[in-house]
């Protein structure tokens, strides 16, 4: 029987000691909020790390008391009985630094000030949060983890992951991502920014003070995010040229579904986002590139791994299409790694890493099936 | 010898008569601005109306005395000896009613009025266009063209033109272009809408009479739109991640050289387009389905063609791709219509159509070659 994880908590945990930025900077204290499902076993080698991307959060699994309807983003994939099984596994999400949803970012009250950072956050990459995540493991006293688990710009930080703390993770489940964004990807956050940046509300990122939101570059930063999160197809599919009223209005107001919905999930969205969490994360995407350091070579860049890898990708997804994950398949191959790879005939772009395609649920659940029998082992 | 049709000059032609719109409105009277380029022959059978797409004008090939470095914007292919031969046919390039560029449109002062139309500019469509351009034939002296022409926005024109005037067109040559837009067409174009219209430089469209230009909201709309030009794979080649100082900034400024490129179009691009036709020109984009009248059947929507149809797209747009110009060349076959299609393996994206790739221009001279062989038989 599958089910639910049921009424969850947020926790909060505080970190006092200084953490070193790459950039160069540090972030003095801060705090990391987390959920967790399931319970360590005694090994303390059933953890699983679940990463996560740019609109998403520690609250992962479950309910809340007082928001029944605020479900965990990937409830469908853990729980009892589901594919990560918190029967077996003690599944742990956490909120990355820079976000808005509870760890320490722009909305923040900077420390001997009264105001919030805003945009004096510093710069965070990927290698940055996979940092303070192993401090956060240290502090629940998980040596190793059984797997870290990402989607998206999740996958990455799994992937960080297996090459910065190799001893620390059993496996890294790697889903619809990339080693690098591509000149088009990177292009897409930079109007993203620029919307932003380039809304009066936004006060050079200062808008707190102000008392307002850069609502509309927020707005137009989402929309263009949605755009791709989605096939081509699946928007065909799931709008065409639908129109709301049946006929042209002659005019820039809504005519076609696609547009009530863009701009529906926009407003939703700019509803609570904050923007200057947006531009950092896009930034995180940005920079991430391991094969840099290595002269463009990512296989030299994933020498040092030593996990298990399951990596997946989506045949519809434009975004971070099936050739970028072949191309983390390969250098993991040139180095031996031990590498599962699964192309998702799935009609829903990027999208559809959250969602329950049996086909997809059914490979986490061997995947992590495999995992179960190897636990204990490593006693 | 190729040669450039050299220095050219914008022509104006000023119609009294009012133009009834599709949106049930109507233009009371306006002017076009056209250039023309040959000679219109004796049977008066040579003449080729070119149509152009968002960002273009009647400015089609040579140059102006005052502005030698202004060359026409597909003066590659028309010219002396250039595929579409200025020494057999009667080219003419017209601006479209609704553009920036001189034929009336947003900045025209409003007739009875101190201020330019603005936002009460009527929306146009591409049907709206071709009645306009028919009745510009008709002052010339043009009973039938040749061949109408035009890639993107300009296709959907000569695709309009062969079934909204089947006697008055020899031949319609339809360029990386589509039948209607898809959801994810539509989507790109709100959002590029929205980012203009929520600009507070906008003021509603009245942004003339405050002496400003939405600028910030029209370089968002023309880097989105920058994007979807360029194949993934043009822009990983021609940028990739390369970096303008060799690190990154840890910051939101320009690292990478697409940031720099698509600021630096943006910037430009803003300067001089008007945004009202912003908004005019999508739009018009998004309402063109000549299906929609018939159920959605295009092959019933084009049973009234008589023209011969040169179709053609590139393997890498992903804007509007191959398998969008062959749902075209199925209905036109469905109707028993003469079709030459081809598929041209261009790297460049959707602005493929305006560059000089041998195999392309290739295909429209070979085209053009067999009009001319035909020319004067209909006398």
């Amino acid at each position: 029987m599958m089910g639910s994880v049921g009424e969850v908590h947020a926790q909060r945990m505080r970190f006092d000691e200084a953490l070193a930025l790459r950039s160069g900077a540090s972030l003095a204290g801060y705090d990391l909020v987390y959920e967790t499902y399931g319970e360590l076993n005694a090994a303390r080698d059933n953890a699983v790390l679940v990463c996560h991307a740019l609109n998403a959060s520690h609250h992962v699994a479950g309910t809340y008391a007082d928001e029944p309807e605020n479900v965990g983003w990937w409830d469908n994939l853990i729980g009892p009985g589901k594919p990560l099984d918190t029967e077996r596994f003690f599944v742990i999400g956490v909120n990355n630094l820079g976000s808005c949803f509870g760890s320490t970012g722009p909305r923040t009250i900077r420390p001997g000030t009264d105001e919030p950072y805003g945009p004096d956050f510093p710069v965070i990459t990927v290698e940055d949060w996979v940092h303070s995540q192993a401090r956060f493991a240290d502090r629940l006293g998980i040596e190793r983890f059984a797997a870290v688990l990402g989607g998206s710009l999740g996958g990455m930080q799994a992937l960080a992951w297996s090459f910065l703390y190799p001893e620390r993770i059993a496996n890294a489940v790697v889903i619809a991502t990339a080693a690098h964004l591509s000149a088009q990807n990177i292009a897409f956050d930079e109007v993203a920014r620029r919307a932003i940046i380039t809304d009066p509300d936004f006060h050079g990122g200062h808008f707190y003070r102000h008392g307002v939101v850069p609502r509309r570059g927020l707005q137009v930063a989402r929309m263009i995010g949605h755009i791709t999160y989605l096939s081509d197809d699946v928007m065909a599919e799931k709008f065409g040229r639908a129109l709301r009223s049946g006929d042209y209005s002659f005019s820039f107001d809504v005519d076609f579904e696609i547009e009530s919905y863009l701009r529906y999930q926009a407003e939703k969205f700019s509803s609570y986002y904050d923007a200057n969490t947006y531009l950092l994360i896009t930034r995180a995407l940005d920079y991430f590139d391991p094969s840099r350091e290595h002269g463009g070579d990512l296989a030299a860049a994933l020498a040092a791994t030593r996990a298990n890898f399951l990596v997946a990708s989506f045949t519809t997804d434009w975004r971070f299409a099936p050739q970028r994950s072949r191309e983390i398949v390969e250098a993991l191959l040139a180095n031996h790694r031990n590498v599962t790879y699964a192309e998702i005939n799935a009609a829903h772009g990027h999208d559809a890493f959250l969602l329950d395609d049996p086909q997809y649920h059914g490979l986490l659940r061997a995947y992590f099936e495999r995992i179960v029998a190897g636990l204990g082992s490593g006693r």
